[in-house]
Order: C-alpha cells, then structure tokens, then sequence
C-alpha cells in the first residue's frame, strides 16, 4: 500500500478559528479526519502532521524520506520565504504535492509567490479541504508513476 | 448531469508535438479522449474546444454562460497577459478552475504569473495530463456546492 | 455631418451583467441607444460595433480611416497591453477619444496603464455612460478643429 | 440652480505663455471666459480659483465643502504628488471632476500618475479648453445624480 | 528548391501610410514584390501573408510546419507581447528569422523587448525593407544548414 | 515646567468629518481638548497648531526651536513626501515624536513610508487619539531625557 | 485586572551586551523589571517571555488567546520576515502592540518594513525602553475599549 | 546692468544652525552679504529672497519673469520633488542656474535627484559659499549669452 | 590553543544525498572528519554542530560567545533570509568567518545575496570541503589578530 | 570601390576557442578569411581590426571617420556597457551595423541589452558567422543609400 | 602657484565634431586655449590631458597625486559607469571637481547618474566651456582652502 | 611544480596609500612579497602583475592560457561591470579564484555584486592580505585537482 505525508505548516493547528472567511470553519482535527478517510477510500496509508517550527518541518521533510512514496505538503506562511523548507524537499527527491486551502494566486501580493513550487512536482491552491484530497490524488498519482 | 465546458488555449493543438519534454507525448486528441473517459467516470458531461484566437476564447467562456456548471481552463500562453480572458471569466460568473499540464511555477519567471488566477476558483499545475482530470474533478465539486 | 466610429473593446456585450457594481446595470443595448440619441442631439453620425477579437478591432479601426472624422474608443481589457490596437490607431491618424466607464485611475494597478493613451488625443474616464456622450462632444470638437 | 466650485492648481497664472506648444495661448483670464459663458449655457453657476500654493488649494477645497454641488479641478503639477489635495478631495465628498489641459498619459512618464484621481469621480484629459468645458458637463450630471 | 514562409504581423498592411517617417513610404503590396524578387534572385520559393488576428498568425505559423524549410517573421506589435506568437514558434521547430523595419532597439524603450527573440535563430532590425531582404538571406543559410 | 509643541499637518482641520470610519469621529476641537487636559495631568505646557501649508509647518517647526522642549507632530499627508518638513524638524533639534491616527503600516502602501521619521526620535501610529497622548508621555520622557 | 502578555522575539535576550550603542545598556532582567514595575503602577498583569525560535514565538501567541486580553511584542528581526508571526497574531485576534526599542523607520532599509504591522493595532517604536511602557499603557487602553 | 533673482528655498533661513557639518556655519544674513558683495565685483544686480513655502517660490519665480536677466535659485528640499517649481522655472523661460551647497550627488539617494534640472541651465553644487558665487558667474554667461 | 566553533545550518545533515551534482557525495559525518584533521594540522580545537532550526542556531552563536575565538558558520539556507542569525553574528562580536560549498555567487539569483555577509569578518565560498577548512585557516588568523 | 571598416570587440582574438559551443569553433583568422572573400564576392573593400582594450576600440571608431563608408562592428562584452564606444559612433557619423555572433536577445538577460544599438543604423545578431556576412551587405546597402 | 590637472575623458577629441548641437561646435583645441587663458587669467597654471582609454584616465589621476593641487575632470562617457576612475579619485585624495559641458541632469535617463560624483569635492554641468572655466575658479578656491 | 598567475585590478599600485582603513598600510610590493612567501611554503611558483587598463587585464587572462595552472584574480573595481574580464576568464578555462581584500559583501550595494564571480571557481574576500593566501591555497588545490 502506497505510503504518504501530510505535513501542514505553522497556524494550521488554528484551522476554523483563524480568519474563517478566509480559511473556512472546520478544524484541523476535522481537516484531518476528512483527508483519512478519502485516503481510505482511494487505498493509500497517511501519516499526518501539524509543525509550527520550521526546522522542525524541515525535519519532518527529512525523516519522510525513509518511508513515504509521496508528501503533500501545506507549508502555510513558510511557502513564501522558507529556503530551508525548499532545500529540504529538494534535499529528500519524495515526490511532492503542494496545496493551499485558499488560492494564493487571488490573494495579496506576497501570498502569490511560493518559493517552493520550484521543488514540488505541482501546485493545488484554492479548493479548501478540496485542495487536501485532491492533492492525496495527485500525490498517488505520482507514486504510482515513479 | 453536471455539464463541464473545458477550454484549451492556443497552441496546445500541436501537443504531444511542442516540446514533449515539457507538455509530453500525448497528442490533443489523446488527452480529449483521457478527458471524457474521466469525465464519464464521474458521472458529468465535458464538452471541450480548442482555440488559438484570444477573442474566440472570450467568446467561448461567454457561451459557457448559458449552460455550463463549472469551466476547466488551460489558457496556455493568454495566461500571463490575455485580461480580455480575465475579464471574460469575472463576466460570467461560473465557477473556473485554471489548469496546466506543467508546473508554471517552476518555470521561466513570466510563466510563474497568471493574470486570471485571481478570478478563477482554485488553479491546479504540473500534472500533466492529470491536471485536467483533477480539474474536472475540483470543476465537480466546486458546481456541486453552489 | 461629421461621422464617428464609436468602437467597444472585448467583453462589453456582456454589459449590465458584468460586474453591474462596478459596470452599471445598463445593457450594450441600452447604452448604443444613449450614444446615437446623443449623437442626433448634437448632429453627428455614428456607427458603433463591439469587438472581441484584438484583430478585428485593429482591423475595425483601419476601415474606420476611408470614412470616419473621429474615433470614440473603449479598448476594455485591450487598454492595457494591445500594442497593436496602438499602432492601427497611430497609423490611421484620425482623431480619437479614449473612453472608459470607470475611473481606471482609481482601480486595480495594472487597469491604471493606457498604452494606447500616448496616440489618442484624450482620455475620459469614470462618467459610466457619460464616458461616451462626452467623448461624443470631445471627438466632435476635434473633427471640427481637424 | 447648481454651483460648481472650478480650481486651478500651480502656474495656470501663467497660461497662454507657458509653453505654449504643449497648454495652448488663451490666457487664463480668457480661459475663465470660456467656462462662466458654458456655465451659463448649460445653466450652472461657477465660482473659479486659482493658486500657486498648496496650503490654499487644500483650504479651497475645504471651503467648498459648504456651497459647492460638485468641484472641477485641474491640480496641475500637484497632480502628481499632493497627497495634501488628495485627502482634502476625500475628505469633503463633493464629487470632483479632475481635468488636465494636454493628455497627460501621453507625456513624460512622471506626469502619467495622479495621486488624486483614486478620490475623485473620474478624469478627463487632452481637450485643451474643452477638457474644462466638458468637466463642467461631467460634474453637472454627477451633481444631479447625487 | 527551399521553400520560405514570410509572415508579416498587425497593421503592416498599412505600410506606406503608417508613419512613414519610421517605416518609409513603400506601400506592403511594393514591399511583397521586393521579397518575391530577391528571393527569385537567390533560388528561393516565398510564400507571403499578412495577419492583424493574433490567432490568425500563430495558425500560419502551425501550417508552416508542414512545410516551409524556414520563417521569416516580423511580429510587428505582438513582438513584445504575445507569448502565443512565441509558443508556436517554439512548437513548430522551423528554423525562424525575426525581422523588423526599424531598429526596435534605439526606439521606445517597451519596443526594445521581444519576446519571441529567445526561440528565433536570429534577429534583423533597422534596415527597412533590407531587413526582410538580409532575412532571406540568413533564413536560406539556416535551412540549408540544417 | 516642560514645554511641548504639538502640530497637526494639513486636512486635520477637518477631523471627525474625514473618512470618520478611519480617522474616528472626534472633532479637532475635541482632540485638542484631551491633548489639553491629558497635558495637564502630567504637568506638561502645550502649544498647539494645525497648518495646511507646507511653509507654514515648516515655519511653526522653526520657531518652536525657541521654546519648545519637545515636538509632537502628525504631519498627515506631507509624511510622505515633505523633505522640506523632514529638513525642518532636523534643523533645530527639537527632540520630535511623530505620531499618527491610524496605523499607517497597515494601510496603502504609500502611506507606509514616512520620510520624516529617519530624523524624529521615534513613531507612534495606530492608537487613535491615544497616538497624541502616548505621544506626549514620549515626548515629556525624552525632553527630561536630554 | 486586565491580563497583558508581553513577548520580546530573537536575540533580546543579549539585550545589554548587543550592540549597546543602538540598543542601550540595559539587560533583558532589567527591562522585564521595568516592564513589571509599569505594569504594576497602571494596574495590569503581565507575563513575559522571550524566544529565539520562530515556532515558540507563533506558539506564545496562540497560548495567549485563551487568557490574555492584549499583547505588546518586539519581534525583533522577525519583524522583516516572519509571516508565520503575521498569521498567528492575526489568527488569534487578541489586540496586539507592536513595540521597537530602535525607531526602525530611521535605520537600515530592510529593517524599515514590518510584515507584521498590518495585523496589529498600532506600532511604537524608538524610545528604547520607553517603547514597551508606552505598550503597556497602549495595550491597556485597546484591552478597555475591546 | 544685468539683473539677476537670487532665490533660497525652505530652511535655509536656519543656515549656520542647521546641520553645520553638512551646511556650514555662515549663517543666511553672511551668505547673501557674500553675495551681494561678488555681484557688485563681477558687476550685477542681485535681488536675494527666502521662501519656506513652495507656492511663495513658484510666485517669486513668474514675478522675476518680469524684470530678471537670470535666475540663481537652491530649491533645497523642493528640489527633489517640486513639480511646481519646475513647471514655474520652465514657464518664464528666464535662464535659470540651479545651485546647492553641499554636493548632492554624494550623498543619500533621495537627495541625488532633481527634478528641476531638467528645466535649469545648469547646475552648480558642492562648493558651499562658492556654489553661490560661481553661480552668479554662470547666471551673468548665460544673461550676456542670450 | 586556540577555540573554534563551526556551525552547519539546515539540511546539510543530509550531505552527500542532497544534490550531489551540486554540494558533492561526502556525508556531513566525513566532511566533520575532514575538518577535524584539518583543525589538528593547524593546532586550534573545533566544536562542531549541525541545526535545522533557525532558533536553536541563533543560540549555538550565542553559546559560542562564552568560550569561542572565532566562528566558522554555514549558515546554508537561512544565508539568504535570517535576520535573526545576522543580528546573533553581530550581538556576539565573536569573528566570523561564512563558508559556502558552492559558489553562491554563481548560483540563482536568490542564492546570491547573503544577509549575514554585513556582520562578518569575510566570506569563502565555492571550494567544496575546500571551503570549511580555508574557513578554519581564516579564523584561525581572524583570532589570532584579535 | 566602397571601403567597409570591420571591428572586433574584446576576446574575439580567442575564438574557437572560447566557449564553442556558443561561438563556433572557427578561429578569428578563418572568420577573417570568410570576411574578406565575401567582401570580394559583393565588390567592397574591408579592413579588420581586434581590439581588447575600449579605448583602442573608440580611437579604432575615430580613426575610421577619415575613410570608411561604413562600419560593422561586434563589439562584444562592451555591447552591454561602454557607453564610451556608443558616444565614439554617435561622434563619427559613419553609418555602423552592429553584429552578434550568437542571439543575444536568447541569452542571460544583461546580454540582451545592447547601449550602442541606439546610435546603428541596425542590429545582426545569431547567425554565427553569417552574422558578418550579412552585416557587410547591410553596410553597402547603406553606404550606396547616404 | 598653484598647479591644477584638466582631465578630458574619452571622446572629446573630437569635441566641435561629435553632435555639435549637443556639445557646440568648439574643437578640443580652442576649448584648451581658453581653459589657458582663464587660468592665466586667474594665477593658475594648468596641465591638460585627453584620455580614451579608461586605464591611461586611471593612470594620469595617479600620476597627479605628486604635484597637483587641485583636479578638473570631464570623464565623459566614463562618468556613469568607471568605477575604476572613481576609486582612482577616492585614492589620490587631491581634490576634484567634476564638470559637464551639457547639463547631465537634463539628458537620457543613464546620463543622469555620476558614480564618480561621490568622491569629488564638487560637479559643474551645463555651461558648455563655461563649466570648465567655472571648474577652474572652484578647483583654484578648494586648493587654496586646503 | 604548479605555476600560478596572480593578477591585481586597477588602482592597487596605491595600495597602503588608498583609504588605508579600508584596504590597509601594506604596499603592493610588501603584498607581493607575503605572496611569494606563500607561494615558495606551500610549493607553487606565482607570476604577478599589476594593471589598471581593462584591456590589459583581459590580455594577461588571455596569456596566463598557455602556462599557468590557476589564476588568482583581484579584479578590483573591473569586479562590479567588466563583462570584458567575465568574458576572458570564461575563454581560457583556467581554473580562477576571485579575491577581495575587504569583504565586498559588507560594503556599498554596487560593490557587492561581481559580474566575474559566475565564472570563477570560488571567491574569497575580507581578510586582508589573507585573501590572497588563501587564494593561493585554493587555487593550488582547484590545479591539483584537475
């Protein structure tokens, strides 16, 4: 059975509080139950995350390495300016699935760029919870393919 | 049945033959064919043009008005300058998902900009042709929630 | 009697359902009918036609230059990047009057750039249908200058 | 009957014999004649201003806020950094025609922004002693729309 | 006998009459007539069209690739902005020369960029009608070449 | 006792009726009123002035140079583009706090940069009327200070 | 008694050995009892605590909103970068001072943008340890009006 | 005789106190007697003025147009942004020598542009006093010249 | 004997794995051997750390400042955006040397710029393993001048 | 017979050599000879010069005002930035074609920047050797024409 | 007597020849006769150079530094790029007036930036012969002040 | 035994003289001294040489090709713009080492950037007369192993 990592990025343990016009108003513990049960359902194991460190994402990266055919990564804030977050999925060659809950592309002008996209194999951005699954997809896809 | 209207932008009528190291091997036809057989697995009707001529494409998402759910766009080359593609998709108000076969966003910098990502929905990239196909999917779910 | 080609810019047949907040309620309709009402007040011909195709509107513009004495101009989305609705209105040399429904100057940044500004001989903007009938006066005061 | 406020910014004391290539040779004082006898043509009452100062533009404004249906407003070299009119213009909410007698989007590259049209209703530029006559027609239909 | 593909870009079928102190006086069908003789004189097949319509010419360009052994270009205003021009130029794999009347390069400083230069072999501007001339030359040296 | 200055910059003339939502509702009267009795409770002197005139700010800058042991100044819109202010406040040495209404970090991005803060001893922004009452804590702290 | 939570980001805790002659010779056990003592003398609690890393810093924000009734933070240098502070503080919607012992709009460039002061109340920067009293006494009054 | 207008612009009243290490000791009164005393040795006639306010130098420049041969004018801060003592200097077309005591061009990068040289003579700066003095020399070349 | 700290930032625990093409297939365990031999050789002591975390590097510099010569540091990804290890560098005043595997210079524009370069001693950059023990020289110098 | 100056800018004495990927593996010499046989071939005298040092370039330009009716030049890395070889061929007035080896608009982007193309008559560039071929044909075409 | 170096930059040999309407019509040798008159005139004795080779300006500034007293340089085209000539400035510490026979502020955008600016005492430009003439009186007043 | 070429940019035949509080008191023959010594401990043979023409430098690259091992290169101010030098270094082949004496990337903006360093091995720079050891030292190690 494929093996894959979700890792969300700093504030994400907030999901439903934070700015819910923006983020929506489920809560992690819900996002993550959602993104377990379609992996369920597609016949993919997940091992799920929340890291407000970045080095310890950049760790959680790391470690990803040894296990999983495939990450799917939220890197919030940290996919804006974080080199270290960047180096490290380059770093690890685990095909990689970057998702946002909103579309980074509508929003303000230093939410549009990623600094990891370069790294990443694609980018799904502004489907909510849909971004997650569809990036659980994506990222079997991908596995599959390797 | 939901009804999908998915646009591909100009030039990708020579896929499979413009630089399959980027876009791939796959032919136009081929990935119309991939498209539909998705599309039925899902249970929604795709109808799928492909246009050259930035105010075909307008007219096109003008047309989608009266009676397409959901939009599935690839504008190709139009995505990092055509704002009559823009403004055509703000017009008409029905949910778009942008794709791209490529990862834009690992790319030349005037690849990384869209200048309709900010009217569409989400934007989905770097899948090849499962771009398309979680476009379709997202394309669902986005019309099913409105 | 003076003639004016008053020529609409891509997306304007969707008027009154595009973005009515910011567009106004008006249909194109209704709005050709203020302009050639106006037009017979103030005793000028016009021929109006709405393009959503860059090259139509280039072409437009050329034959406007066997018989117009003035051009009314709303480039839309085409404003901001056609250099070659620029070059056709530069090339044909008859006066023209730039018109917007919108104050473009107090939008979006990248809506506040005219690259055709630099040929026109002026620009109105903001009036919503007064943007036309007073490029109407102002093209008329130029023919008649000519 | 409405009463129009008409200001004119920095150096227009001097019209006719600054360079008159690019703002023309009416004086202002023929200027002023044009507008009062288009006022009264189209049945409106103007009062007409002129200052070199900054500060007393600001306060015209400001004391306009007490009568005047709607200000006519040719900042003329402040246009492009008085962020001292621009709040003034905000803060009285009597809409505000902003007029140029040459077009200014066709000239040098610093007098293609204004940092006052973002509060005024709209623009008009290039027309010469029109661009003021048509301004007074703009600022009638606005006054009457309020 | 090699056969060349020469494609001339919006609003130069106004050639002659288009600013003639930049472009000359040579009307398009006299500037044909100079290519079809100089390509006879040099043992060359020319096909010749003219395209206002984006769309239009990277559909030309598409058509070439079934048979032209080179291009010879002049995008005219798409020079500097249409990334579809640029595409289809890289899609086809013709060998292509850019060619342009005046010397784009010591002319306004947004008609300085092209971006279709990076997938051409090579650029001519500034010799008038010798531009496309010398771009016969050099299109017959790349196609034997290859 | 301390002696301070405390400056209004240009449209605060108009306080409680500019953009009330941003500004507050309070009237410059009012304002005055608490600076007046806030003042007294820390046994401080004020002196207080609101000038629209960029020469007339600069003026009273100058001569505060007299008497003044400390300068509060909210230089509204010259913030931003006022050198003359700027060299003013450096000329005489006036220890100087430069207070704001609203948090000019938070807002467009012109009004985020101030140029006269590299010569004040420090920023207040954001605090409403607060702003001028902290601003004379800080103003007194940093007179005793000298 | 209002509950004020005060937090000092990277470094601070070299305070008085760092660069005296920018940042003053006290140590961080001397401000904190600065700080302790205001507090007291205006009748608020507070709690201070300080961190080097960038996840603790995110993760002190979040634990405050379940008791604190306003923040006063330095972030130091993540004040220029750190986007992961800017959502936490925006995430957790507990009205927060941004303090500076520097005035920071007088220093190097970079040091002069705040990524975070969009997302809190106001900003006091510059008069050394005076900056976080006059927190205090800010945080105090946004935690009344709340 | 020849006449020349002698112009200083805001805060040069506090010359000798102002930033001495920059500006110098002499104060404004010792300047302008220096003045006065090289125009009588070189043989004109100089009228000296000071202006704090940019309206009251733009009026001392169009008043000069009625009887100066040239103008020597330190526009000090309005240098770098006056449009409107530009546009006055270019409106009475009296040939006109900018001038600044200390060498903006080495100095911070705000302060290295002017924005009235474009319409000056020519400029002088870097020679304190003597930028004055060598001044007037210029003003009487370019007075004789014309 | 002399004392040096040496600190590897993040992701360079995966040495060797991580793009070797471009930082070479030693393991940090060999590139540690190798330094340590070297250190020996040249007679000074050498502490070596590695740390994926910005907050816990920031506090090995602080460490270092108890005890330390001199620091070797590659800072790795945070080279290009951590302030917050800049300003430890220059709280510390311990001499510093910053070492670079590569050659950032001749990498993507975003490797190029160092933040921390300002607050060391100098830089070494492009030699490999080459790198860190030229870097051991140069400290060793750095302290020995001290 | 017409008499064509022939200029090499800097390191084209080590072509062939030099990156011959990019340049070809011809060497100076030969390049010289096929220079001179195609000056032949069209009835032109030429005379060739390498020059590493700008001003032997420059004095090279000078010289060439005594007799040349026309110049080809590469001036190769100094293209990008002697603005003293661009003032020399404004000076001398002889009609100049400059010549590029490879395409330099499809190169690194300070490559694409030509500051002497503003004072040629045209631009050759990306046809390897032919680019000199061409060039000479473009000279006497514009030789004949003065 | 004082002894002052006159340093021609590249180009102006061919000063009366080289864009006459720009740089008058004077040659190099006429402008040195009256540069020796005027400094007869004033008790100077001058030595003048001309240099088209930006290592030979290097080496005659060097060379300066053991017998002149004061430097008047025109580094022409190197002006806006020769940081070698700068440093050369920076490192013979003579003082050095910079002059311009045009005024630079006035002209092309890339004419308007000195980069020796910053090391000489002061800059003259504009007066044509004159700023040499006005160079030499400064340079003479900053020998004599030293 | 490896022969190196040690080649120093202009203006270093001041060394010891030029703002010595930057680059020190040795003189360039005792700097040519410490490298010989060097040179002869570690068993490497160096040939130096000073120049202050672009030209020249270029030439000795060009002739270090056909003996020396590596190059040890200081390209002093031709490090920021000489495209020439870039070129040259690129050409040969040679393994370089780019040094500096202070630590360019803690200077002047202009000065941290090196048009050369994408062609060099590695750079070093800020420690003095180390510096170049060092480079001796990497250079020698680049020789041996190639």
């Amino acid at each position: 059975m494929l093996k894959i990592r979700v890792l969300h990025g700093p504030n994400l343990d907030l999901l439903g509080i934070r700015e819910p016009e923006v983020y929506g108003s489920l809560t992690l513990q819900e996002l993550d139950d959602r993104i377990k049960k379609h992996a369920e359902s597609i016949g993919v194991h997940v091992e799920i995350g929340q890291f407000n460190s970045e080095g310890e994402l950049v760790e959680a990266i790391h470690e990803a390495r040894d296990w999983a055919d495939a990450i799917v990564i939220n890197p919030a804030a940290y996919t804006h300016y974080s080199l270290a977050v960047r180096d490290a999925i380059a770093a690890v060659k685990v095909p990689t699935v970057e998702v946002h809950l909103s579309n980074i592309h509508a929003r303000e002008e230093f939410r549009r760029e990623s600094v990891v996209a370069a790294v990443c194999a694609g980018q799904i951005s502004g489907f909510g919870v849909g971004s997650y699954l569809l990036g659980l997809d994506a990222a079997k896809y991908l596995a599959e393919e390797k």
